[in-house]
């Protein structure tokens, strides 16, 4: 585009920083193979540097460092160990920080300095010169190490509001001690993008087109990818942030925004070239490491980010094609279009959801699912994230039955007795090794009656395993069905414990995977339906 | 702040379309009574203007401009109908959506229109000058009938980038026939911050002060909020949005965000006095009334917003105070600091926590805490979310046991039997009537003991009526105790049915709420961890 500033790098370095300050956000607790598992998505997905973590603070990261040599390969990345400098009024020689980041072993380093004056003097209790020392020394003794070192700013947005000087001051002593990256960091998120442009743009004035400036934003304004962006196109040329946003708080620069925002709306390379496909992919794979579920609604590689509900809009996507409704097209970041089918999408996205799930629907057809729809829909059923079971319901307004097995009834029991017959406090109990779950099914397959047991450690499990154990005699393939996602959600809670509960179910057989639902008062029964649903839809789509 | 721009309004009007717009948003659907309840939070909120609905494309949105006026009490917001230009070669005397927006009986109306020549000859196949006519006649109708009349220009951006001749003829022709508001539309939402504050620059240059200009950002490059934020500072005195950024795709501009960004960074005001102070509460409450979970980490009133994790930040913000880590104050929204207690936190911030939560933890209790809280957050316990089941867990470190009730056991069944012996497709059954459940649980209260039944639509429901049942005598308070809100996540989803699952349960008396928590590879035993947590909590804490 012609209208971007002349500062705009034609490339920049992306800096993740998932196991570090990824790794503070809310629910988020990595052990050392999950953080070698997302490391080795990083590498796949072709970032320059991994933040492995901050090995004096944290023993998990120390031995992340130790294991990484012997089963990392990386090719396009490297591991960067992350520290603080040295601490006020002592020496670099014998600072237990310092020691650890040489002792990680990776040829590059960050560590992280005041560059406030209010945090020198009230956090850490230094006068100014000493801050400023604390900076230079620890850069220096790590150059001397022979280290590649990146100076994270803290504060530097805020320091930069209440006492420019200083501030200015710590980032001199940190490039004339050798460092080789500037990070600027808005370190509370508190700032906006006009402002981190200007103050990015003022930095780069002063220090020439030799320094390299990275930033650092947190989202706490809602701006940390536009503060990112701010901050290229004022000439910054590393961009430090995390798959899917995490971070602490509000979380950091979602690099899943960032890269495709540079690479395709302003020609900035972040990614060797082709990589920026991979993103979707990368930002689920993350997200199933580190146990969050995905966020639908993240722009480019959300499961709605390309999905058209409005009447409006499918329609006119069926004429005029995605270009009209769409930013870029989905497949660039790896992601697809979705039709959602709902009480908004009238017949044109149904004939289309249709054909994208190869169901034939006549006029007739059409009318009686759009009738079951507004019944199912009206029950608390939302067919937007469970297609298969949506395929079984588009099929079955064509007449269609599924022939593989019929259901006489089930019957699921859980029992738990504490070991002591006048109750103990459940606090003081080790494990549930007392409770039992037992369930049968009774199904019909032609005319063949299969009455089987299933015991599991959870109710679904039990019944799961029951109705494998009926049908596999004559459907070997049920073998191959594996549930990798479970969902339970309370549909109506002021209705407490007696609300309707809707299950969503993910199934895999290692090739294909499936979405199935189902809605009841009892959280069982709609299992069983998302269950049953997974079963069927398999036994219907062979091979 | 010194360094705005001059453009900058001391005061913009707040435009929530989170009823319209928002009601596009992949799994939200709101009955008209829904749609009511919206609307009071936003009029307790304070926005100028609350957009209703899409009367003629939407029957429930003509019920809801039915109801209204006598259902409900506006004083500081007015209600604006939305519909859109009228059909291409058609007249404005006979159009349906002109007719349901007169109809409508609000005062005020918002009509889209194409902005973009590419939409007008492709999604339209209507020559440009049909495309301007439109647009024209349309407000022109709508003013002659007395109403106030925004006008979305839709496509906008992308229309200036592809042809701004055209484009700003469209925003000239509602200009001349009488619109209020002239509103830029980033409809696909492929839009950068400086590319929005450059055109509305250009646009508010063109039209004169005299012209009120609007801005409408989608979050599909992740800078709805910053797209905003960026027109008010070029001179947009209009903001739409919607509550936590519902939207079609990836959502509209949070308008929890952007009113704190524009009036507590930029001194903007955007709302009565005061009342920035009830955006958390309406965020969490709307999030209710659509029945989505609320986003932890949404700046400013997210659960996480203020929840400080690390050691560096915890003992820093016992020592300095929490402007030192904190944006802004979280109380100004209406939000609080939260100390989150984790493998990362350290000494600090559990002894916060335990003074947070009124518990005296000792130097050995805290010893005992700390051993038992890593137990139990590798078996997948999670506290951050649950205070009530980690206070529980403190008292028990520090000795304490629950004297209100031991259990001894329980047993909870499920039976399914359908219609048929033979079995019916499950498709063809209208409901589950022929699901049965039943719980029995033994307790002991002192040296009483209690064996009750209860039944329930569910298995977590018959275990609580089981256990109010057995309990009630003794301690008739837990007849007020109401489950809210029940979550229920798969922690390792690769063990497939099999796997341990964690339960999250919301729990008021009326006037207090509280969270408890149960793991188990036992979805039931988990919840039963969770209910039994509620019940204890309760008696521990009489009014």
């Amino acid at each position: 585009m012609s209208d971007e500033s002349a500062a705009l790098p034609s490339a920049v370095d992306i800096f993740d920083t998932t196991l570090r300050d990824g790794s503070q956000f809310e629910g988020i607790s990595l052990s050392v193979d999950d953080k070698l598992r997302v490391a080795e998505q990083l590498e796949w997905l072709g970032v320059r540097w991994i933040e492995g973590g901050y090995p004096q603070a944290n023993p998990k990261d120390a031995e992340f460092f130790r294991r990484a040599p012997t089963e990392l390969t990386l090719s396009t990345a490297e591991l960067v160990a992350f520290g603080s400098t040295r601490r006020p009024r002592g020496k670099v020689d014998d600072d237990p920080t310092l020691r650890a980041l040489v002792e990680a072993g990776t040829g590059t380093v960050c560590i992280v300095g005041k560059s406030s004056a209010f945090h020198v003097t009230e956090a850490l209790r230094a006068d100014l010169d000493e801050g400023v020392a604390m900076v230079a020394d620890s850069v220096r003794f790590l150059k001397a190490e022979g280290l590649r070192v990146f100076f994270d700013a803290e504060h530097f947005f805020d320091g930069m509001r209440a006492d420019p000087e200083f501030t200015l001051r710590i980032l001199e002593a940190a490039a004339m001690a050798g460092a080789d990256c500037l990070v600027l960091c808005d370190t509370n998120g508190g700032s906006l993008p006009h402002q981190v442009g200007a103050i990015t743009a003022q930095v780069v004035a002063a220090f020439g087109a030799d320094t390299r400036i990275g930033i650092h934003t947190q989202n706490d304004t809602g701006n940390a990818v536009a503060n990112s962006v701010a901050a290229v196109l004022a000439g910054a040329t590393q961009v430090q942030g995390t798959i899917n946003g995490y971070g602490e708080r509000t979380g950091n620069a979602n690099l899943m925004t960032v890269i495709p925002n540079l690479e395709l709306k302003l020609g900035v390379r972040c990614l060797p070239e082709g990589n920026v496909g991979r993103l979707t992919s990368v930002s689920r794979h993350v997200a199933e490491l580190v146990n969050l579920p995905p966020h639908p609604a993240d722009p480019y590689v959300g499961a709605s980010a390309f999905a058209h509900k409005a009447g409006l809009h499918t329609s006119a996507l069926g004429r005029v094609g995605s270009v009209a409704y769409e930013h870029v097209t989905p497949e660039t970041v790896g992601n697809t279009t979705r039709v959602l089918v709902s009480d908004l999408g009238g017949k044109a996205g149904m004939s289309m959801k249709a054909d994208e799930l190869g169901v034939a629907l006549d006029e007739q057809a059409a009318g009686t699912l759009s009738d079951e729809l507004k019944r199912r829909e009206a029950a608390g059923f939302v067919y937007e994230a469970a297609d298969a079971s949506l395929e079984l319901l588009m099929r079955h307004a064509t007449g269609w039955r599924q022939p593989f097995f019929r259901v006489e009834g089930y019957r699921v029991t859980t029992y738990h007795r504490l070991p002591s017959a006048a109750g103990i406090d459940p606090l003081d109990v080790e494990d549930d090794a007392s409770v039992d779950c037992e369930a049968t099914v009774k199904v019909w397959v032609d005319d063949e009656r299969f009455a089987s047991v299933g015991e599991g450690n959870g109710p679904v499990n039990a019944l799961d395993n029951a109705l494998r154990a009926a049908i596999r005699h004559r459907y070997p393939v049920v073998d191959d069905l594996l549930l990798i996602d479970f969902k339970v959600r309370v549909l109506d809670s002021s209705s407490g414990t007696g609300a309707v509960t809707r299950v969503l179910i993910t199934s895999t057989d290692g090739d294909r995977t499936w979405s199935t639902i189902g809605v009841s008062e009892n959280v069982i029964e709609a299992s069983w339906q998302a269950l049953s649903d997974a079963f069927v839809w398999l036994l219907a789509h062979p091979v």
